[in-house]
């Protein structure tokens, strides 16, 4: 018989068991751990370098903390594959981000241990500070404990969170996992400034206002740095002020990541004291396996590989945001007023390319997108015509940025909306299922949904030489390519009659569009329309449409809630037309990790519901087509 | 003749005329700026402390800059009068927040001097970070100056385009407006910071990560050390850091907000170094009116008093927020899971009492809404029962943390929306017009409207209660005050028929209810439901009316786009009820300042208007009621 690969994490069933380990086993348990997750990774799409980078981390919080009483928050959630792990779920690790299998990020209604639900950035330490508030008020004594990504500490609501942290000075401990990026590099001045406390590697304790954080601290801070074992300087001085001190944090750091044993005596020293503590860990994205440590940006979320090679076979396929990319970049050549901004989806929304063509009309902002927004509108007001490009679950993120900035005076703002709909795996937080509603009751935004990458090209050109703020939605997933220079004229805000058919009509635009056209593909009297604009509508063709049609059907991949078909329903009501609309969409209920596919299936908005609808009506659907 | 009030004044049409003047003539301006703020402003509701706070720094950015060229950004923009009456409005000062009169904040549509459009807080950074480049990118030349609070600098976006800023490099001037205050006092751990360097007093320059500021600043700042005037001390220290010099940005600092004379020639210095620089100025609100300094809170926006002795009449009346504040401290009493979280809105939302009564469970998180939002996820993880309460036009800075922190595992967060629906005077960008439709596409959030502060209390109760979050919006203004311990019974999701009738029903919650009761009052089959949940709707009351009646009149204090009267179609569309609705509420544009009663007559959902539908319905109504 073979040695188990992973004999000391075989004896590990939940936190209690690690505490049986000694110090100078951790740094085995970490490399069992981490092959464990490269293996589970290696079948493709999940969060393989940050959860490699955070692993000795969650081992030595895990060894010292005391969860479930002790609460663990992970920022985004993503980098949490080794907490999963040690809280009794390594068995159904191969059923991460599946149909009723695990959530890639932690869920408070998954497991115990999960002491927050989670996937977009920078929450942790409002919820830590809600948590800290909530414990000394019930007279509890349990450490609360924050994990969180230089990425996500760019993020606004991180930064007045720890303002507010610092200022209240409650029991805390905040681990800033500092591993210099986030899914792009990390930009932000911060950011720079972090880089050099890591040249400088200084222990450095401020005075925290108006508390002896220096007093409790001195002795095992004098212990650590008789201990410390690094070559290089560190400093010890209450007088000099970093940001993290300035706001009232004890801050400690910055240390090793990786060396697990060290982080556990660290955080024993740590845990219990007075007031809130920052200690900074250095981690590399990627840790232990050279290929992700060399590219950590494409492995961040790399599909199947080889895990003992890194071999894997190259995507030939064209997604959406490579479509808004590579059109945009011509857009951009010819039109200097362009200027593309990101919330640090440089890679995810397509604009590798962009960013080295035109680097100075070019930012990003970090994981901050109301200021992508706002920073768009001030250049909008200098004559420039900024697009935004964000994932529809991030826009949500700066909706009152969208209203007040943007709508307010009617800048001339594009919204390139990525991840537009159901986006499956990444499940419930990231599904973009929301904007239609939202957007559609701001005065003056207008949006439309591309049937393919030719008509985001035509509604890109439009908005970008028409005034006012105009959003383009368009899904995960891939379009067929289109050659260079086009750029379609679009009649604007009118539908497109895409099968003639007057007594029952299917309205639908985008992603739904295909599922329409297939349900309804060559059935007598069934009519389907590329509703291509959901504000404003096509209301000469809905009037058209509602005075002979049977019955309307509506299609949406966003929540039936004030969405697309609501706007129809509106519409006909305005108009006095009284038919029956049979709106599809997502139900008022948030959607679960599964495939696009599925989900779109048990909402009733796909090829099948539509045809089921289509028998209902009393259409003569043939079983298959 | 008298001699004039304001003879410097009088001879100041547009900033260009400033520039002749001397700068030994500056103090007299302000002082003259001073007391015509303290005049316009003794009618009532206006902003009084902020702008007399802000008028010596303004005189002083508008002699030294060159606007409209130069941009000037007001962050909020309430603060703004002295720049209002410097850039040729000074004549219409009296129109001031008045239908068809002059903004109470800044308005690019307004006026050429005006750089943005703005009512929220933390915007100015992001939008000047968005000019700075627009400007660099179309080889221009210009400055661009923004002033930011103490205040708007605790909201996250700040913090966060400050990051930015200091990343990029971009020649910019911040002027910090420190004058220890929002509009409650300030909280936050920064502001501690800066009541540090208060006391020190000390000019700081930081190394700006990669730049040469040191070298840039080194002569001016020399000369500025040698001629401080002040007996305290002064540091230079490039080693030690703050946290703006942290963030990559030349700081300097602290300096007297009021000796106009310096803060000019100090202007004059910083305006064109290179990279961003933030000039730290401490000012004090309602500089020059003994009444206003010694109570800033009060002098913040002020109702009608006597300028030369600061009387006034107290008001009487009791208002929606203070029957919030009540019934919360009410009930905090007698549960101890209730804790209160407010984005720095104390006085606004009728906390003054609570906070004193159960300081223990209060938490002020500064302009910082999403903060407050997830905090209070965070304490209800926890076993707590939180309230959020806030603005409807502040909520919208959190509609993610509303879906992604609370909504999604339907945590027991109970959000007391004040300000809902048109607030009249503070116009377009306070109107809370969009809640309902932003919160009704969120699954697991419930709504209510309650008619009276019995029926709030009768929600809160029933919040504190039940599981999951929910929505509670009341409008600005006056109640009537009901009897300590009124806590009634509320039959959860239900609607109340307020008058019957069956031929035609109007359905209505909370402000609206008044105006269809009125509206409708002794009219013989005109019926009257008090529509209290928009969410749920109450189906089986819905279903009995439609069944019945001709038609149906929704009226709401929101957007008619996705609003209460779209859930009113949804519903008869599902429920295959096929019943006209004339749907009344805010149209899809932003509603300019006015009265309240002033814009729903505009916007056609007042009682005149109602009754005017209710004649085209055919039903007799009387001319006059």
């Amino acid at each position: 018989m073979s040695e188990p690969l992973t004999p000391l994490l075989d004896r590990i069933h939940s936190p209690q068991d690690l505490k049986g380990l000694s110090r100078e086993e951790l740094p085995q348990l970490s490399a069992e751990l981490r092959g464990e997750i490269v293996r589970v990774c290696s079948v493709g799409g999940l969060h393989l370098a940050s959860s490699l980078g955070a692993t000795d981390l969650i081992v030595a919080l895990h060894y010292v903390l005391d969860s479930p009483r002790d609460r663990i928050l992970f920022d985004v959630g993503h980098q949490a594959y080794a907490h999963k792990i040690l809280t009794g779920r390594r068995e159904q690790m191969a059923t991460l981000k599946k149909e009723g299998g695990l959530s890639g990020f932690t869920r408070v209604s998954e497991n115990e241990h999960d002491a927050i639900t989670v996937g977009h950035a920078s929450t942790s330490l409002a919820n830590a500070l809600g948590m800290a508030l909530a414990r000394d008020a019930q007279g509890q004594d349990h450490r609360v404990a924050a994990v969180i990504g230089d990425g996500s500490l760019t993020g606004g609501m991180a930064l007045a969170a720890l303002n507010t942290i610092g200022d209240l000075g409650r029991p805390m401990l905040i681990v800033l996992n500092d591993n210099e990026m986030s899914i792009s590099e990390n930009v932000g001045a911060l950011n720079k400034f972090m880089r050099g406390l890591q040249v400088q590697r200084w222990f450095q304790e401020g005075e925290g206002a108006g508390k002896k954080a220096v007093e409790a601290l001195s002795k095992p801070l004098a212990d650590l740095m008789s201990r410390a074992k690094s070559s290089t300087r560190h400093f010890f001085d209450p007088a000099s002020v970093n940001p993290f001190a300035a706001m009232g944090l004890r801050y400690v750091g910055p240390v090793d990541g990786h060396d697990v044993q060290e982080l556990a005596w660290l955080l024993e020293h740590l845990v219990d004291l007075d007031g809130p503590t920052l200690l900074h860990v250095v981690t590399k994205k990627g840790k232990g396996l050279s290929y992700a440590e060399a590219d950590p940006i494409f492995w961040h979320g790399p599909a199947k590989f080889d895990p003992a090679t890194g071999e894997y076979a190259p995507s030939q396929a064209y997604s959406w945001s490579s479509a808004f990319g590579d059109a945009v970049t011509e857009l951009a050549a010819a039109d200097p007023r362009t200027f593309v901004v990101t919330p640090a989806m440089r890679e995810g929304s397509g604009l590798v390319r962009y960013s080295q063509v035109h680097p100075h009309r070019y930012l990003d902002v970090g994981i901050a997108e109301d200021v992508a927004v706002t920073a768009a509108a001030g250049m909008a007001l200098r004559g420039m015509r900024p697009v935004v490009a964000i994932y529809s679950t991030f826009l949500q993120r700066a909706y009152d940025q969208v209203l007040h900035d943007v709508a307010l005076e009617n800048l001339n703002v594009t919204f390139a909306i990525d991840r537009a709909g159901i986006v499956g795996a990444d499940g419930a937080t990231h599904n973009g299922v929301f904007d239609l509603s939202y957007l559609r009751s701001i005065p003056n935004v207008r949006i439309g949904l591309p049937r393919d990458a030719a008509e985001l090209r035509g509604m890109l050109k439009y908005a970008q030489t028409h005034p006012g703020p105009f959003a383009i939605r368009y899904p995960r997933g891939n379009v067929g390519r289109v050659p260079e220079g086009t750029w379609p004229e679009l009649e604007w805000g009118t539908w497109e009659r895409v099968q003639e058919g007057d007594d029952v009509v299917i309205l639908a635009g985008g992603k739904a569009l295909e599922y329409a056209r297939k349900a309804a593909g060559g059935l007598p009297g069934v009519g389907v329309v590329n509703a291509r604009f959901v504000k404003p509508l096509d209301e000469a063709m809905l009037r058209e449409l509602a005075s002979r049609a049977r019955t309307l059907i509506t299609v949406e991949d966003n929540t039936v809630v004030g969405g697309f078909g609501s706007a129809v329903l509106e519409a006909l009501n305005a108009l006095g037309l009284r038919v029956p609309v049979r709106v599809l969409g997502i139900p008022d209920e948030f959607q679960d990790h599964a495939t696009v596919e599925s989900v779109h299936a048990r909402a009733g908005l796909d090829t099948a519901a539509i045809r089921t609808v289509l028998a209902e009506l009393g259409v003569d659907v043939p079983l298959e087509v």
